[in-house]
């Protein structure tokens, strides 16, 4: 795995308290933060968490600049002011991603085969606004509930769960539908 | 053009009035709506608007189904819960996307081309989280403040304005700020 480097603040736009991390942190309050406020990512590609032990409302951190929680937290449709643990994406290769979605879960029923940013499923031929079941082949995707990459978040990496995700509760620990509506790769 | 379709319903979930417009529509009052609590988009790209006449906070809409204001308003930086205007992309071709970005305004400074989608612009190179001015050369893109598709959307078409963007205040009526850190092609 490549060279990966975040900094977090415990307030807005860079200021307060900061932390440098290299790899994952489980719980960032072990490092005298209350929450983090603002951060910046050096370089890869990470996943932050809501809760410690990287559970609850995960969300896509790719490299730049993000002032405040709502530049970094996931979705419009169940709003957080926090994120309490985060680790890099080992396998993201935005150049070399492919997977397969499936209609049901247990890799039943219709599937399509992606390997692209798909900003809306239905536009590509995706007769659906679910997604049963899908296998990451190679590299690491991010699903969205709703089209142009808004509502809850999933990341989806080849290298977790052997590349497969059987069935949505498998999504995240915080997933409560099968609603997947734009689906795009992840950039390290 | 081809054939473009979008319903709305003043209330969630698809329910109570409703209306299709196969065309722009100005100001969604003048149909009865008080506002827009859902829709769905049946065909084309679309951009939605927070105030009548295509004023006020932007957001792109593809194709697919948004079941409350959460799921299509834009940003979560500045969160709106009104739709009041709303008209077709006649430009977006997903194929043939092409624009220039600008470190300064009035096409000055370094530039990057642009033909394809880009989660993280520093992650490709671009040395700023800022751009100062934007040439369209075909095809319709949406640019975000933050990385990772999030904050403020300004929608950028090769057939407004002759596709030139001079200085971010025309990025959009209610632009602040010329901080873009992710940009992509816009589906139709």
């Amino acid at each position: 795995m490549h060279y990966v480097k975040i900094i977090v603040f415990d307030e807005e736009c860079f200021q307060g308290r900061r932390h440098e991390f290299t790899s994952e942190c489980c719980n960032v309050m072990e490092f005298g933060f209350e929450t983090v406020r603002s951060l910046r990512i050096e370089s890869g590609a990470w996943i932050g968490y809501e809760h410690a032990s990287y559970q609850g409302q995960q969300f896509v951190l790719e490299r730049g600049e993000y002032p405040q929680c709502d530049a970094f937290s996931g979705s419009n449709a169940y709003h957080i002011e926090r994120m309490t643990s985060f680790r890099p994406i080992a396998c993201a290769n935005h150049r070399e991603c492919r997977m397969t979605i499936y209609e049901r879960e247990n890799f039943l029923g219709r599937k399509g085969e992606l390997s692209d940013d798909y900003p809306s499923l239905q536009a590509m031929g995706w007769c659906n606004n679910e997604v049963g079941s899908l296998r990451i082949q190679s590299g690491a995707f991010v699903c969205y509930q709703y089209p142009g990459y808004r509502g809850y978040q999933y990341i989806m990496e080849c290298d977790r769960h052997c590349g497969e995700y059987k069935h949505f509760r498998e999504f995240g620990s915080h997933s409560q539908t099968p609603q997947i509506q734009s689906i795009r790769r992840i950039q390290q």
